[in-house]
């Protein structure tokens, strides 16, 4: 019995507010062994207070030793085992640029490569073409016509682009057509099973005409396929916790990752405040509001320790506006770590915290990495962080008699 | 999805050197609670140097309350889940004495018993009769003659001793032969299925002839086999971790473990100082090392504390000797605990240890039961520690975008 056959029975409802502030990348480690990491670094009085009112832990987005991306950074957090839900390649990009993939829908990478004149590859990445000159082109594919299937074509960045197949009797179990090296032309692309042969033949078609189109260009005069993929096949939010979820986040990757578990999108905010300033306008419309910061994994990429401490304040400085909601459950933790030191997701447990009327709080007074060690969360799987949710807001009945 | 499947697609080889250095039985209790234990007790400044260095926890074997053999215990540590993969008890037998089992081959642990007039089974262990007297007895067992198959048989301990069994068509799922009471006859060798027909017959046969040259004994005129047995179907070390992989360890069935996931046995050491002469030697030629130390583990199951502590001294005074030859990453743990207070095995964590550069330490100051409990890597399972030592080694890519 898995998870959410469990929280499927069990969840009920009431008018409990729940809310999951995510800061992306959010652990990390010292700049030298035994300092601090940046979160412990940061001033961060408002998630101080929380750490002494809940209960702390250390999160395990995958398992031991497995450094995760977004989605399953983001799959984890919302209780959807990433290990057993998996999410395309194609899929992912789609999501990714925001992209609502439909169940039925085959989502593409394409990179633009440089064929030469006898057709072979020269430069699997198109000279890493700029995004400024890469997009109109991936604008220009979308005069690919196939009868009775819907093409979308998506610039993404650089080289790369998404495009999307929609229709009846399509489905993406189909090999990558990038041969991983120059030299030779690209593969065709060839279906693994007979439902998927359709599809390989439109995306064989796309591309004999996307050569066309394409023919004059000096860099980008051909194209790889890979990551076919459909929808992922996820439960929704409603379904497994019984919960009305929103979603706030700036970036288009994790609002198509919310999307995916069924949360609504809502506001079109482009920072932290106008996030916040969302979660109020929305308060009586959910359960349940999952809050995405990205400045915190963005500035660990970038290996800029300074920058990532400021975020975090940053981060923390968003607390006062949700607790004057008064949150039934709040839960503050990321997806992975970033490290800056590592510039990097990496595979370190994620300081976390919880707080509720019955959460049993712990002897921790701080939130950081080496505090949470000593909280009574533990070290826990992230995937065990919405049935911790439901508990502490009363809505999950007792499992068995 | 398992957690092989994972490291197969994610691994990355690099020039690191990993080093798991292992205590045979290392966990142990207190002479009376709330006293220290073995660990505590011994004086082990170079394990405190790395745990103040490293990052420490308590590795669970298999779950909460298993107290595991040798196999199961080694086979968590070396990343394999000791409740999917199992060794046939044969196969142990055989492993434990050196036997470099061959795919096919059917291993079985014998006893010899001593039987009645009647052929009844009067002593289901021959008196427990002496190595001394049971040893050629075993010998002279070789002089069974079946065609088409080779026999193998070796002595192990008192009244105990190995048969392997060699050649084509055999399959060793097969009923014991012991009746677990005296009395009646030993049964005979019943295959549970149609392809292991074929080594019951041989068994059988075997038995037949046994009792023959066995006849004018005393006390072992009969025997019983138990633990039908093929060699295990383990993935290697190369293939699920891309780690070329030494052994370096004192006794067989140490030796024989590490080569059912695909280890090298390097070095024929007597003693830890002769295995640390092997380590440097080898350095160069492989990835990852596996040294076993047994002392800690036979003094506990002497119930001997003070040997208990001083083999732990001298499990300590090797580390110096490891370190300098700078290991990327250096794991410290045992098997399984064997206090001395229980002269056995036992299910309680074992103190584990890893250094490497970003392990992100904790603020544990010494190696012992009690501050591995604050340790940065919790408790976790011991099937953890190779995906762990991989991350930390840089060997493991991101899971998913």
């Amino acid at each position: 019995m898995d998870l959410h056959q469990l929280t499927r029975e069990l969840h009920v409802r009431n008018n409990t507010k729940l809310v999951m502030y995510v800061g992306d990348g959010l652990g990390g480690l010292p700049q030298s062994p035994g300092g601090l990491t940046e979160l412990e670094t940061a001033r961060t009085p408002n998630l101080d207070a929380l750490a002494k009112a809940g209960v702390l832990g250390s999160s395990i987005p995958v398992c031991p030793g497995i450094s995760p991306g977004s989605g399953p950074g983001h799959l984890g957090l919302f209780g959807y085992d990433p290990l057993q839900y998996k999410i395309g390649r194609g899929a992912l990009e789609a999501t990714g640029i925001g992209f609502e993939l439909r169940p039925g829908d085959v989502a593409i990478r394409a990179n633009f490569c440089t064929l030469d004149s006898q057709g072979n590859i020269s430069d699997r990445r198109a000279g890493r073409i700029a995004t400024a000159e890469s997009a109109p082109l991936a604008v220009r594919l979308r005069g690919v016509n196939i009868p009775g299937v819907q093409v979308f074509v998506e610039p993404v960045k650089e080289h790369r682009f998404v495009i999307v197949l929609r229709g009846e009797g399509l489905a993406g179990n189909i090999q990558d057509t990038d041969p991983q090296r120059t030299g030779v032309p690209p593969l065709d692309p060839v279906p693994n099973d007979s439902q998927s042969q359709r599809a390989a033949d439109v995306a064989k078609e796309f591309v004999r005409q996307a050569r066309g189109l394409l023919a004059s260009e000096p860099k980008a005069n051909g194209l790889t396929l890979r990551g076919f993929s459909g929808k992922p096949q996820l439960p929704s939010y409603e379904d497994v916790y019984g919960l009305k979820a929103a979603a706030i986040a700036v970036y288009p990757m994790y609002k198509g990752l919310a999307r995916l578990v069924g949360m609504e999108i809502v506001g079109q905010a482009q920072s932290l405040d106008e996030q916040l300033t969302v979660l109020e306008q929305n308060w009586q419309k959910y359960d349940f509001f999952f809050i995405h910061f990205k400045y915190t994994d963005s500035t660990g990429e970038d290996g800029n320790f300074a920058a990532k401490v400021t975020r975090t304040e940053e981060f923390d400085a968003g607390v006062p506006r949700i607790m004057a909601l008064k949150p039934d459950v709040l839960i503050v933790t990321g997806d992975h770590s970033t490290p800056s030191m590592l510039a990097s997701h990496s595979w370190h447990p994620v300081p976390t915290l919880l707080v509720a009327p019955n959460c049993r709080t712990d002897a921790c007074e701080r939130f950081g990495e080496t505090e949470c060690l000593r909280g009574g969360l533990g070290q826990f799987k992230a995937k065990y962080l919405m049935s911790l949710a439901l508990a502490n807001a009363n809505r999950l009945g007792k499992f068995g008699a």
